[in-house]
């Protein structure tokens, strides 16, 4: 069993208005030092395969058909050893 | 400079109707190997301070007080040196 984490965000050219507006929120709050915020999802995927190549095979199947957007966001994926689901 | 990484992710106990969403379509596509999903936030925050412990000080503030719920959501800060932010 493999845990894939997969990061996926907004590509750099993308404009994002949920990370703007949480910046904007930030600087109320008084956080001066914060210049910018992107906003993005995480994926976690607990995946019953042989070996790490077969895990990654599957997880990047699962990115470019479903879970990230392949005009507007970039996906990367961390695979680790997982001795079971969350569930 | 720094940037921060943040993980957002549903506390093990909360239900995540989202990540069964998304299992139950990654199962429609084939994917039987995939056996749970779990949908979280990513935070990239770009932070102007002096040392490593001040961003991670400013960092935990802005989760603490508007990006995670501390009822229902965990977070994960991971730190690394940034010469500019993405703008």
């Amino acid at each position: 069993m493999y845990k894939a984490t997969i990061a996926i965000t907004l590509r750099p050219s993308i404009l994002d208005p949920e990370g703007e507006t949480v910046h904007h929120a930030l600087t109320n709050l008084g956080h001066d030092a914060i210049e910018q915020v992107r906003m993005g999802k995480q994926a976690e995927l607990w995946i019953e395969a042989d070996d790490e190549a077969e895990a990654r095979r599957i997880a990047t199947d699962a990115c470019e058909h479903l879970l990230a957007n392949p005009v507007t966001e970039n996906f990367d994926i961390h695979l680790e050893r997982a001795s079971a689901s969350a569930k």
